[in-house]
Formats: structure tokens, sequence, C-alpha cells
């Protein structure tokens, strides 16, 4: 259930209220109103402090639901908007690797049509024999790039302990597919005070993922993008399965933005641009794609990374398709 | 291993000389081609039977793969074509029902645009108490909706025994994803004399896929036009898991026209429209898609056909879609 | 619904009397009873034929299912039965390939402890390059294992047409998981008067394949044996994933009889006998296992084949499994 | 590339002089020797510092493989050992709820023959709105029931920052399927001085989970036992799938134990005694099983925890399989 109350105050109020009588309740403020949360379907009469809205629903998540919220929701990345009816891009290698190889990817992909810049600086690794990021030496790279370019940068956080420090340089935190129910980093996500992109668990479903955006907000942080990267099936053709599906159906029923990463599902860049056209076409307002100035020497995902040319193609079809679509 | 020769005596010829060495050889007509085949990796040296061409291919399927025809092969439905570059449209309902409802229902999607006319008479149906389909009666009401329409017809053979029948009425046979591993059906299809929709298993990889087209047409009929349906994974959002990213691939390694079916994966029509765009998008030739003309009674599948007015909507955005990919 | 009569004329006038109310009706003789069944749900009041009892389902499937039908159903294979409470062992190369492979591998199994011979004749693979099979020549093989041994033979049908053929050779025959949902097929092997062994298809819940089992069973045959086989996931590591979950369920659900084939799943005989004994620990009523002379050298399945020796190990660790649960 | 030195000094000698050479090397002492560990494939020839022995793998892990180590390693947990030929069997609440529930669970199941009390205090829940754990308060309560009862303690630990807190209460720490690839715990595990029961991801393959377990071992701890507790598949039948193939093959490709955990993959007590009688058979050298004094009551997982009835029945029968394997 959530309770809209119209001053902080208020929904403090009613916070104690509600709790007074054993029912747990959260407070935050999210998107201009002053919200008491409390578990789905415990509805409480005979509130003496006054409410201005009373919201019941029907699905385990509440907050980012669109039935708590019809008008979509935009997010700000650094002086950048993702919102609905538009196409955002965020662009950039796999992992920052060098100062030159940053910065030539942030060049071009900015003259390109990029809105922002992507960089592992903390790699989550299968194997714990390979490259697992530059750190904070990557996160200068990135900042550096952001000063010749302007792009606002978006970077992974694995560890909750190096939040201040990735909070400093990104612009927009990404949680990774294998931490997306890291119940510890979510809450924490909640007061990073910038926006996070969820990247939707290879084994998680829709409902899952929903509910991990619901822990964010809940915990107090309402820029919460979706970013859908591919399930795992058995099907092993390409490197995960890129789920349409989900970004038709989150798109319905969250007030929040949608991205997909084509890169990952594709696992191999002959087929980006198709997955990403798709990606669009399925209603997202934006792409999240690996680029790489020399992808075969790439220190990691060396196969799937687009070459400048391949993203200067994409960007000329994701463009056709989106005006096709009605989008600017 | 194909061997092209340019005479059906040669063919012959050479399939008996091959056979004399103890390897399996399958002759075949196919794409104004006299082909003999061989299990892959089964090279032979010095054949006396003068050869126009030999092709060793490194996948396990061989005349349907683009290794070993380049150009794109367009399939005729009909008095119309599938092929690359242009979006073909077949729409229909679920099960044929009435007269009155594939009257209505081929009027409004010829009008409408659409290029060929589905209908079910033999439906595979997971309960044996369901609606198991008018059988002949049904495939009468189709060839009624032809005639009065000009509408090629596709419609399922489930029986092999009812081949002959089914190959009477219908311009194109759909194989349903249930059967796409029945072999004896797969090797029938092979002497029909018309142009086969091969649904893809929603439990099959898409190696499988392409080795099912290969027995149709090893078989002796080389109109396979490859489906797309979705596939079972652990999310249950939707229907199916519609995969794209086998469209991608399967355009990129057939030489067959490939098309998608929105309405099975999306089990509900609020998604078909996003779906079937993103087939589009993903690079299919076409759609085949559920249209009813009062869904919610239909006597199967009432929640994923489309209404008359969002197939209409689907046109005209697919229309949108299919011109910015430089599509006619 | 089920509506039991107490004979095969009030049987037949009960299907009349329902029908005659625009119900669908189905007259099946199963187990001892004359029954009429109806779909689910639909419950009918004032018959005026008198019923033995009449049985509302919560589930799709009926005639299988435990709520029918209380105590165990034993199937009997040739001069056996698989029944609950003891161990069936149906054991054989994958595919029958000379008169010394099939009868050296029947004399084996039989000695080892075996109860039926399995051998394919008609092999359903996945590419058309493969080897198909013996066709008839290996039913007669078996045949004459059948002789010499006195083991009942199961074998696979794959095309309705040799349904006559295989039936004079086979004790049960089996369906591949592949034709799991091939309807034609499953309907007509309820008029083929030989007990059925049912592979569950690789991409089928369990439900489906309970309501498989229903079709066979409604169209005449209640000599139904379910079969788990592994079912494909994401997960590689074996070639399918057993579904020891699907047999403790299925047992508890149906009265007919569940086996579990280690062999596919495993891919590899390393694994073969730990699944082995985790099927008959999960409760299920027997095992049919791949077994060949020389596995390396076999025609099909090369890797998963047990040699004799492995298989006498299984055999001995299966009795011991199947003490300690208390059985026979 | 394994380099294993006879002392300490060596082994730190051989880790600088193999930096020298641009190789990054890991130093690490487990399971009596002192190890120096490089990426997989990176063999240095003419090393001056002397080497016991140098073991090359195959595969991507290599210090819990079995190729590098032959013998089984047991693990102590508290007073006792997981080991190979022995079965270990942890009990106990989802979550430890109240005093009264922990103490009672713990009497009862040390009475019955478990080895070990389980209860999380840590709950990772999908949903923001459910009991998210008593938090220290619930390791308090099983400090208690260890007191009295003496068994020792098993407990989940989600938060790295609780890392010091949990490691003081529990004599065993158990990392969650959701937190299978949260490499930033596994780091830190590497240092935690307990030992590590490592749960499977319900969307990751052995091969990760094996790596999982090289993570922590890489860091510093050699006590790592794997839990197979299902995985997420197309079929919902039960909760989850149990993957006993998994356990079969981990068990001949780890010398670490493997146990598994039927509770999660059933759903529903109804079908836990067999899927642990099936991982038993599968090979696993012990279960981790959840049991509660009234179940239907329980703040979480209410349908799939045992009665005290099931229970013994369960321990009562694993006992009896465990001897038809020859285990003690």
């Amino acid at each position: 259930m959530l309770y809209v109350a119209d001053s902080r105050e208020r929904g403090k109020a009613l916070k104690e209220e509600i709790e007074s009588r054993d029912v747990p309740a959260w407070y935050v403020e999210l998107w201009g109103n002053y919200i008491v949360a409390t578990p789905p379907g415990s509805r409480l009469d005979g509130l003496k402090t006054p409410v201005k809205a009373v919201v019941e629903l029907k699905t385990e998540y509440q907050l980012v639901s669109r039935e708590f919220k019809k008008e979509p929701t935009p997010v700000r990345i650094g002086d950048r908007e993702i919102r609905e009816g538009k196409i955002f891009i965020i662009a950039g290698p796999c992992s920052v690797e060098t100062e030159e190889q940053i910065l030539k990817t942030a060049r071009f992909v900015k003259e390109a049509g990029a809105d922002a810049l992507r960089g592992g600086a903390f790699k989550p690794r299968t194997s714990p024999y390979t490259f697992q990021g530059l750190g904070e030496a990557g996160l200068k790279l990135l900042e550096k790039a952001k000063e010749e370019t302007g792009l606002p940068i978006t970077t992974e956080l694995m560890d909750p302990e190096d939040m201040p420090l990735v909070a400093k340089y990104a612009d927009a935190i990404q949680v990774g597919a294998r931490n997306m129910q890291n119940f510890t980093l979510l809450k924490k996500l909640g007061r990073v005070g910038k926006p996070v992109l969820l990247k939707r668990g290879f084994g998680n479903t829709v409902e899952e993922w929903l509910l991990a955006g619901e822990y964010v907000a809940l915990h107090g942080n309402g820029d919460v993008v979706f970013v859908e990267r591919g399930i795992r099936t058995f099907d092993k053709t390409l490197r995960f399965t890129l789920d349409v599906g989900a970004i038709a159906y989150v798109k319905q029923h969250t007030h929040l933005p949608v991205i997909g990463d084509p890169s990952h599902p594709a696992g191999d860049r002959r087929y980006v641009i198709p997955l990403a056209l798709a990606i669009l076409a399925a209603g997202a307002d934006g792409l999240i794609v690996e680029v790489h100035p020399d992808p075969d020497k790439a220190w990691s995902d060396a196969k799937q990374q687009l070459t400048f040319e391949q993203f200067a193609e994409l960007i000329h079809k994701a463009r056709e398709v989106a005006r096709a679509l009605g989008k600017g």
C-alpha cells in the first residue's frame, strides 16, 4: 500500500501511526511525493493523519509501478535525460584500459551522437584469474574523457565499500546482472544520490527485476533505469537470449525508463545491430552498447564490442527506427 | 558435402558412383541445381563423373546454408513471394471456427494489407479434451475465403496421412512447433509440392531448426520458410520468450526466408505489436500473426489474437519500420 | 469429469445422453472400468443413465491421475510387470546394429538381471545425414534376441504407418522425447494393443507429459509408463538436466508407473550410475538404460552407453538402493 | 598453473619471480601446501626458485579441481567434519524467529541425528516488504541453541560489512544462491577463517560454481563446501529443478565436499524426502534441510519446511540409503 502525504511532517507522522498498529512502514520522498509504503495488501482504515492519496496495488512492486504513477518518469544522467519518446544512447568499451583507448572512444561516440560514455573500472569476472579492472585509476581516466567531451559517465559499482568513490566520478551507477539481487548493495544505492542503471540478472524473472528496482526506490532513490541484457536459456547460439518481451512488458508496467544492452546477448559483433534495433522496436527508451577502437585487442569481451564504423552504422539505423516509431 | 552436377543424369550417376564407395548419398534438384549431398565432412577425391561445383561446409546443415547458396532464395506462396528486402504478412485466426468468422477476417486482413490468410483446421492441443479443429470442413471454409479474397492460404498439417488433403487446399503448409522434429513428417513434406512454414520448436536449438529445414530440402522440397515463435525459458511473464537473436543469426546463416510469430510468445494481445516490430527490426522477412473478429470469444488462444483495430495499427507501424530498414 | 458405469452398454448410453446435451464425451474401457470422460469441469446433473461413480478432478488430466484411481496400476511388458514396490530394468543398445551386437547384449543383460531388452530400429536423428536405424531388419534381430533370451522387447515407433509392423515385434512401444506431443501418434497408440513407454519431451512440462499420457489412455490404451529422460536447461555440463523432482511429483500424481532414463541426461557413461541411483531414490519404478558390448564403436550415442562391466555394477548398486527403499 | 613450493619463503620468492616476468601470480597456503597460482595456461620454464610440483590443468578452475588434489578434502564444521564416505546433515529453520522456535528445533534435530544447525538471521528476500531476518538478535539465539545442544551453527552472510559479526557466531558461513557471483563477498570470505557453504546460483552453470569456489580458495580459504539447491528451468512444477547431474559431475571434478539442499527445489514438503534421497544417491556428502516446529506458521518458506516427524523419517531413510551406498 502506498499512502501519499502532502508534507514531510505528515508523512513521518503517518509512518509512526501505521507502525504503532504493528504494520511495517517506510517513509520515502520520491518524484515530488511524500510517501509511506507498507507491504502490499496491508490496508488500514481509520488513520488519523490526513492522507492525500491511498494507492492499493495488485502487484508486489508498488513504487515503480505504472499503476501508482501513470506518467513516465524521466531520469537525469549528467546534463541529459533518459525519457519516454526519445532514444538515449550510452556507448563505450567494456573495460577502461588505457588513456588513449578511452579518450579515442569518448571522442568518437560523442561525435557519432552518443548521450553518455560507459566504461568498466571494477569488473565482475567469472574467473579470479582474469583482468578485474583498473579500479580508481580507471575512474580517473573516465573523468578525463568526461572533461574533454562533456559526456556523462556510467560505470559499474560492485563493492558497497567503493560507493563513495564510484559516486564521485560516475553520473550514473551500473548494477551488474550478477548483483541484481545483491540486496545489501541495492539498499545502499537508495542513498547514493546518483541514478542507478539496474541490469536484469540473467537468471531472474521480470517480477524480481522490478522488485530489485523497488528496493532502490524504497530506500530513497527514485532514479532507476531498467536495463535488459539477455537471459540464460537452453539455446547457446548467441551468448544470451535477449528478452524483448520483457522490454515490452516492463514498459507497460513501470513508469521508469527501460533500455537494452544488445552487446551481451549477441556475444559477437555481427549480431549487435539487429538486436539493438529489436530493442528499440520493442519500445525501449535507449541502448547501452559496447564500442572499442580495436575490439579484437580488447582486454575483455573482445568478440562483442563494436568497431567505430559499426557504431556509426548503428546510430544511423537507430535514428531511422526511432523516427519510424514516432520518437525524436 | 554438396556436389553440384550440370544435369539430372550426371547427378544420378554421381550419386551411384559415390555410393559405390560406401558413402551415403542423396540426389535432389533444388533452386535450379542438380545436387548430390553426402554427410558433412565426407570429402571424396578422384570422382570420375564430372562435377560442376563441390561445396565443403563447416556446419552440419548444408543445403539450407548461406555458405552453399549466397543469394537469398524467395519462396512463392500462391501468387505472392516471401523474399529478402520486403515484408510478408500472414494473418488470420488461430482456428477456423465458422464461415462468418473466417470470411470476415479474410476480408479485413486483405483490405488492411495482408499477403496471406492463416487458419487452423487441424489443431495440436495440449489437452485431449479441448477443441481439435474442424478438419476438412475447416479447409473448405479456408478455400471459400481464398475464392472471395484471392489471399493464399496457410494451414497446419499434423498427420502425414492428411498430407494430400491439406496440400489440396493450402498454398503453404505449416509445421507446428511440437512437430519440428517429427522426422517422419519432415521427410514426407519433401514430396508435398507446396512450400513449408517450419515453426521452431519451443524446446529446440537454432541448429536443430536449421537441420529440420535440411530434412525437408534433402528430401526434395527447397521451399522452406523458417518461423521463429518463441522458446521456453524460466521466465513466464509472457507465454514464451521470443528469440530475436535467433532471427538475426538465422538470417545470416540461411539463404531461405525467416519470419516471426509475435502472437504465441506474447500470449496476450497487449504485447503483440511491440514483439512484431522487434521481429522485423531484427531482420525477419515477415510476420505470421493471429487476428480474430471477436478475440475474447475465440475457441482457442482467445487472449492473444489481435482485434481488427489492433491489426490495422500493426500493419501501419510495420510499414513504417520496414521503410526505416530500407525495405519496400 | 469421469463417469464410471457398471457395463459397456450403460457406458455407451451415458456417452450418448451426455452428448445429447452438447457436452463432448469419450467412452473408454480401462483398468476394469467402463468410463465416460468429459472435459474437466463440465459437471452435469440429472443424468438418467445410472452411474456407478462420478469423479470430479481439479487437474486437467483425469484418467491417469491418482485422484481418479488411488491404487497403483501395474503395466505388463511381455511376461513381466512394471509395478510399484519393485524395480524394473530395461537395458540394451541405443540402436540395433548387428546380430552379434544385439545377441551379445541380450545375453549379458539377461544374465545380469535385466527385465527387458531395448534397441532402436527406427531412430529419430537430429541430422538427416546420420544413421536412421535398420528398420524392419532391426526388428527381426530383436525378435531373435527375444527368442534366445526370453526377454521382452521395447523399441521406438516414429511413423504411425509403421505401427502394425512395430507392434508385431515389440512387447512395449517407446514414444521418443521429440514425439511426446505428436498427438496424431498418441491417438493412434490408443489402439495399438501394446503398452506405451512415454518419454518426456525435453522441452515439455510435467503437466504436458501427463496430458500426453491422457491422450493415449482416452483413446483406449491404459498401459502407459512415464519415462523421465532429462530436460533442456541453460546448463550444458551434462547433455540434459535429469529432473528427479518430476519423478517425485509424478509418482504422487499418477497411478501409472514412472521410470527414468539415466543415459540421455548423462550423455557420458561416467555419470550414468549416479543418475540411475538418483532416479530410483526419487521413487521411480525402474530404469531404461543404454548398454553396448563395445560402446566406443557404437553407431549412435557412443559416449553414453554403458559397458557390460558398468551395467553389472549398476545392477548391483540398484538392488542395494532398492532394498534400502524397502523394494523387492 | 599451480606451482607448489616446500615452504612459505620459497612460495613467496616464486611469486615474485613469476611476477617479474609479467605474469600475474597469487600466493596461498592451502591444505598443507604452499602454492603459487597463475592463470590457467601460463606455463613458465626456467624458473630459478625450486618448485616441488607443477600442475598444469585443462580446466579454468585449478585449486578446487580433483586433478590438482586427488584425495578428497574434509571440511571441519565446529567439532564435526563433512567428508567423503559419510553423510553430514545440517538442519534447521529457514529463519530464526523466536527463542522457543530455534531451541525446540535444535533439540529435536540433535536428537534425530543432525550434525549441525542452520538458521537464517540475515535473509535475502525478493521483496523489500517481507521479513528480512532478526539480524544480530538472531545470531544470539543461534548461539544459545549451540550452547544447549552442542550443535555447530551455519548461517548466511549477505553484507561484507557483517562478516566479523557473523563469523563470531557461525561455525560455517553460507553464501546464498543470489550471491554466488558476488565476487566482492567471495574475495572477503577468503580471509574469514571459517568454512564456507557455497550455494549454487539458480542461474549459474557448474563451471561458474566451481570458479566461485576458486575465488574463495585463491583468496586464502580452502574450506569450501559446494551446495546444490536447484536451478531455474522452464518447468515450474516444483519451485526449482534439482540438478543431481551437477552433483554427480562436481563430485568427480573437485576434491572438496558437495552437499545438496532438497528444500528449495521442492518448495513443498511433500517432495523433500524423495529429493533428499536422490541427492544422496547421486553421490553427495550430505544435506542441508529446512525443519520447523510448526511449518505452516513459519515467517518464511512456510510450505517447504519439514515437520519434526518428516525430518525423523528423512533421517531414517537417509541412513538406509547411505548404508546401501557403502557409507557410514
